[in-house]
């Protein structure tokens, strides 16, 4: 089999890549390790920024998302026993789009088979090699066979614990990385919201995180210890923490109900540099990972396929290499910024286990300022609706 | 002896303080361990924010300020090589001055000295007391007598190592700290400033600022090590250090000179709550420390005497005791603001000795943001002048 980009990896990264390349005639085949049932069942984010629904819009599948998706004009800020209001779009004349990942993943599944674009699926033992050189390959086992690939590139779409990365000499990359020590305990029910917006919540508890999917599908997260362990946690706890961390007015608008999934996540902030190995380009967690309070993952992962997209088109259009060329570093200077953002939020709005009185003084002292002064809400709504691209 | 206010110590705070308290007609006595040569002789910031400003006029000490200050709408950011510009004016419409701390004392001694205010310098072994019941007093050994002075209330401005908060039992304070791994050596030199702001630089060797007191002195910073002694610090070497952490452009225009004065300050955050204790005031350094990095301490320890002053006005001529009831929740607000403000601008441009290559990249990726982003800019300079007293 030849192909011109092999991507590895179905996920949002590998398909929003994917339907880019096929409209603007450029060959694509995806390989991915999972089912597809498997990569539905992955519930992630859904906080899109403009710059997101315009990729979806530019690869023909944000049809469901404008007619479903909740623009969101603001956020909340919950602390001290107030709930705060930040404008987004009074402050910056931009918003967000709620819309869940794993809908951005469907749709994006259903226009690639509409398509008839090639999609492995449950290929086993994916490798990638050559890409040092002008011949790359991938190969993988299916059905008791081996498989093997050529390609010109390789888009490495496979995730923070896919091959791509790990098969670049440990020599020709540099990661930088940030664990922290508590994870998200996440809980989604077929409730109504508890407000129309988000709400971030600062409490000597820990932070938690009041979100949605829908009018009718809510999202809720709270701050556990690392060491914590989801069969400890009943529904009913969970609801009892989460209650206890809100804001009065926040609290008693909670609507609780039978979690439909229940799951803790790490945090972490991870950045792998550069993004290009001759004909290998990381793009998404592959590359970098952030924790999930500015809800930046997902938006990061979008600029860059969009970005390498445009790298390729200029490529076979144009025989215009400087979008490739230039990828690394383009794409490096926004996942910094999100990275700094990411880091800041999370520092924020979290209580960290060695937290002495001073820096808690200082969190809140932050959170002061941050609801009273225009300039500094200005530089939440900028971060958190996205940075230009 | 009896007096109105007694105030202890001579520094800015305590002078200040006693000039609105001499011109609203209220007595009041200063009582101060050193000598005014020794009080003259410690060389401290310059930067004066508008509302520092005001309370010195209102003061009646500004005349000398107005002429020789230098007024600045902004200042420099030095890192990567280059130099860049906040614009501070340009920004909120407001300034700093720039005017030694040294020459507000000397303005506020030759006031105090015109009015025949009594100051009462050399006071050895000062103690107060009884300031948790109606009848408070300080004592004091001079001139190989013991004495006594009966006052209403007592002001503690006799700086951090004073005997004021110390006097109350450790059980009625709370007190947040944070002491950094580094201190700053300071050069005091008779030459021209490398610019016409200040410049701010961090650098992988550490951060240096390059300050100054008027057009033919100046005064510069290098970070260094907590166990760094001055002594092993030549003028040259210091030069040296200074000018391999500068931009090219900066360290280009660095005129030399020999060391008027060199000493090292460590860094500290530091807040004490609350700031009365019955009818014993803290004010400035006596309640808070923050580092010199941001320049705040000489403009909170204003803010702080021109509340008590109110405070004691309002009680004096109206029987309102609102001001001195709300002395201490008022400053505090802004005083967690500036801490906050002082702890960010030394995190973000100080080397930490124990900073991993991910905290590297977060304050390069703030530094990127800080000067490419308006509103973040305009975040650092509303902080910078000063917030709304």
């Amino acid at each position: 089999m030849r192909t011109q980009i092999a991507i590895i990896g179905a996920g949002p990264a590998g398909l929003l890549l994917g339907q880019l390349l096929t409209r603007a005639g450029i060959d694509n085949i995806i390989i991915e390790q999972r089912s597809p049932e498997y990569v539905l069942g992955r519930i992630r984010a859904g906080i899109l920024e403009s710059v997101t629904v315009d990729a979806l819009e530019r690869a023909g599948v944000a049809g469901r998302l404008h007619t479903e998706g909740l623009v969101h004009h603001g956020i909340a800020l919950s602390y001290g026993g107030q709930r705060h209001h930040i404008d987004l779009h009074g402050l910056i004349g931009r918003s967000v789009t709620v819309y869940g990942q794993t809908e951005v993943t469907r749709d994006l599944m259903d226009a690639r088979r509409a398509d008839g674009t090639p999609t492995i699926y449950e290929a086993q033992e994916v490798s990638v090699q050559g890409f040092d050189g002008s011949t790359p390959t991938v190969r993988y086992r299916k059905d008791g066979a081996t498989h093997e690939i050529a390609c010109d590139y390789i888009a490495g779409c496979d995730g923070f614990h896919g091959v791509c990365r790990e098969s670049v000499p440990a020599a020709s990359r540099q990661v930088f990385e940030r664990v922290y020590p508590f994870g998200w305990l996440g809980l989604l029910s077929e409730t109504p919201p508890v407000a129309d917006e988000l709400v971030y919540a600062s409490h000597e508890r820990g932070f938690a995180l009041c979100s949605m999917r829908s009018r009718h599908r809510s999202r809720y997260y709270v701050q556990v210890a690392s060491s914590e362990r989801v069969e400890d946690w009943s529904d009913e706890r969970f609801w009892q923490e989460l209650r206890g961390r809100l804001d009065p007015q926040t609290a008693s608008s909670l609507v609780t109900g039978p979690s439909i999934e229940k799951s803790i996540a790490p945090l972490r902030s991870f950045v792998c540099e550069p993004m290009r190995f001759g004909r290998l380009f990381l793009a998404g967690d592959a590359a970098h990972i952030v924790p999930p309070t500015g809800a930046k993952g997902l938006n990061l992962a979008a600029s860059d396929v969009l970005a390498l997209s445009e790298g390729f088109e200029a490529h076979y259009r144009h025989a215009d290499a400087s979008g490739l060329d230039g990828y690394s570093e383009r794409c490096l200077r926004r996942v910094w910024k999100a990275e700094r953002f990411s880091w800041w939020m999370t520092s924020l709005l979290h209580r960290f286990p060695d937290a002495d009185a001073f820096s808690l003084r200082m969190q809140r002292a932050e959170l002061d300022y941050l609801v009273g002064s225009e300039a500094a809400s200005r530089v939440l709504a900028e971060n958190y609706v996205g940075l230009p691209y």
